[in-house]
């Protein structure tokens, strides 16, 4: 049966329901609800998804639905908000049958455990074109104390989280480059393509520290340009510095020329952020703490604009500063 | 130039970002904040429309924003929640131009400033499907007053809002019925069915006085019985004191059968709710301070089940209980 078939109702009843929590009032209201905490802001974000446009329709739809929540967490991470709730809408076409749906949720099941959310509501309705998937993320934090992208200071460290890349090579093994690739490198960056993983963690305890932050989803230069841009700052960002993955080294080392693409490469959902060279200790302890890297890739000036340079300070041209979903 | 070749960044900054309140951080963030006040929860509800679905791709850009917007807005009221933010996302095909975009922005923007709330945040991205746009509302309620469906009681009488079947008798009228109202019947119906008024005055008042309530969206007889499903009780409307419009009325006079008809039909967007009898002068005294009519309609009892019946209480058989979009 298609899913269309089962109605609104019974299509939230069967899978949508099961993932709701005590606010989402069993999705049986015409809303859910959010107690307030004194002192507390409510951090909201949400993103589309497009079926051909930002992922392959025959993606596996529990990998779908994990991507969809984690980048949404990742904005709330990039704000140093810890993640409460989400909302989804659905609008899916009608050959997308039950399978597909029921995957889909059982995705989000595992993820919002994972991450100890749950669904307050949403919609799902039918679409004569390609599936459209809304997902709106709700989390929290100390009033205040939100870190925004407008915070940067000339002689501020640029830091990274995570490695850098691997989700643009992941996204060009499945287009069947480097074929000769090992096994196991091949899964995991493949892996960081579909599945990424939101620093929820390290995003709220850098509340306090970091100057500026935000989640690299359009590149890490971009992304970068977006800090120095809100901001009133420039940035310079050191080649050598970047962060990679064993298995990203492995393809750099057989194609040097890939290296500086990986600095404009989108979708690594790691947090870039900046802050005074007198945290240094603080970001090295909390690398300790979490066990993932936090990288020093950068400094940040006065002016505008992002440089990368080499190990000898000389400018690297670009020819992509931004990336594109394919 | 079609409104995806501005880019994503520019679609949100020339039309999104001069929508967004102080909590939307000009949209230039990650996310987007509420501030927390003690003794008060949040309520959050979404909806997601389709072009060609939920409404016609030739439909005035305006009043399909309004409506997105409002039909939130009523489903906050039934929570008896009072409207603050909205989140939306969008995903365009690339035939729409910025015409569309721009006047659906002027839509949102008037019913903003008419409804005292902001813009907190949202996505747009590009579909090769028709218009999906999906808005998250976000209202605030004192903890633990809002109004859930689950709360009527065997003998609470049954009351509505406004009048029934206004817009059902609009859309009719889009499509060629009863050729012969008059202009202003014409124009009242059909933007009835265009642009609802949602109740985001009576619903907060009502907190503390209804025992259950909810919007009118799927039609009063079906969205009366999601209140009697949910709280485990039967209820009975009378036609004859279902509320019209005097252009309802008009046409009522001329063909009889619609009258129980006007009972299934949905997208009222009135409030339908139970009240304990002794609340019924508070009320009377909230449609004189309000200037709205509010007509009770039936009764509550025990047993499951809605039944519509005549002046002497016959039952009225239906074949439509609930309705559906076009």
């Amino acid at each position: 049966m298609a899913a269309d078939e089962l109605g609104e109702f019974e299509r939230i009843r069967r899978f949508f329901a099961p993932l709701a929590g005590a606010g989402g009032l069993g999705l049986l209201d015409d809303a859910g609800l959010v107690d307030c905490r004194a002192g507390r802001s409510l951090v909201i974000t949400a993103d589309a998804i497009v079926a051909g446009v930002h992922y392959l329709p025959e993606d596996p739809p529990e990998l779908v639905a994990r991507k969809l929540l984690r980048v949404n967490l990742s904005d709330l991470a990039a704000m140093g908000a810890r993640p409460l709730h989400y909302i989804l809408t659905t609008a899916l076409p009608a050959e997308l049958g039950q399978e597909w749906l029921a995957r889909f949720a059982q995705g989000l099941g595992e993820d919002q455990r994972h991450f100890g959310i749950e669904l307050l509501g949403g919609d799902s309705v039918g679409t004569t074109g390609p599936a459209v998937l809304s997902l709106t993320a709700i989390g929290e934090i100390a009033t205040g104390k939100e870190v925004r992208r407008s915070g940067a200071e000339p002689d501020d460290l640029v830091w990274v989280s995570g490695a850098i890349g691997d989700a643009f090579l992941g996204l060009r093994l499945l287009r069947g480059a480097h074929p000769d690739l090992a096994r196991e490198d091949r899964d995991y960056l493949i892996r960081r393509f579909r599945v990424p993983d939101p620093r929820t963690e390290l995003g709220p305890l850098l509340s306090g520290t970091a100057h500026a932050m935000i989640d690299i989803s359009d590149g890490l230069l971009a992304d970068l340009g977006h800090i120095c841009e809100t901001s009133h700052v420039s940035a310079q960002v050191e080649l050598v510095s970047l962060p990679l993955s064993p298995a990203a080294q492995t393809i750099v080392e057989a194609d040097p020329d890939i290296r500086p693409r990986l600095a404009a490469a989108g979708d690594d959902y790691e947090l870039l952020f900046t802050a005074p060279a007198a945290c240094s200790e603080a970001i090295a302890a909390l690398r300790s703490r979490l066990g993932i890297p936090i990288t020093r890739i950068g400094k940040i000036g006065p002016g505008a604009g992002v440089l990368l340079v080499d190990d000898r300070g000389r400018v690297i041209p670009l020819d992509h500063t931004g990336y594109r979903h394919f």
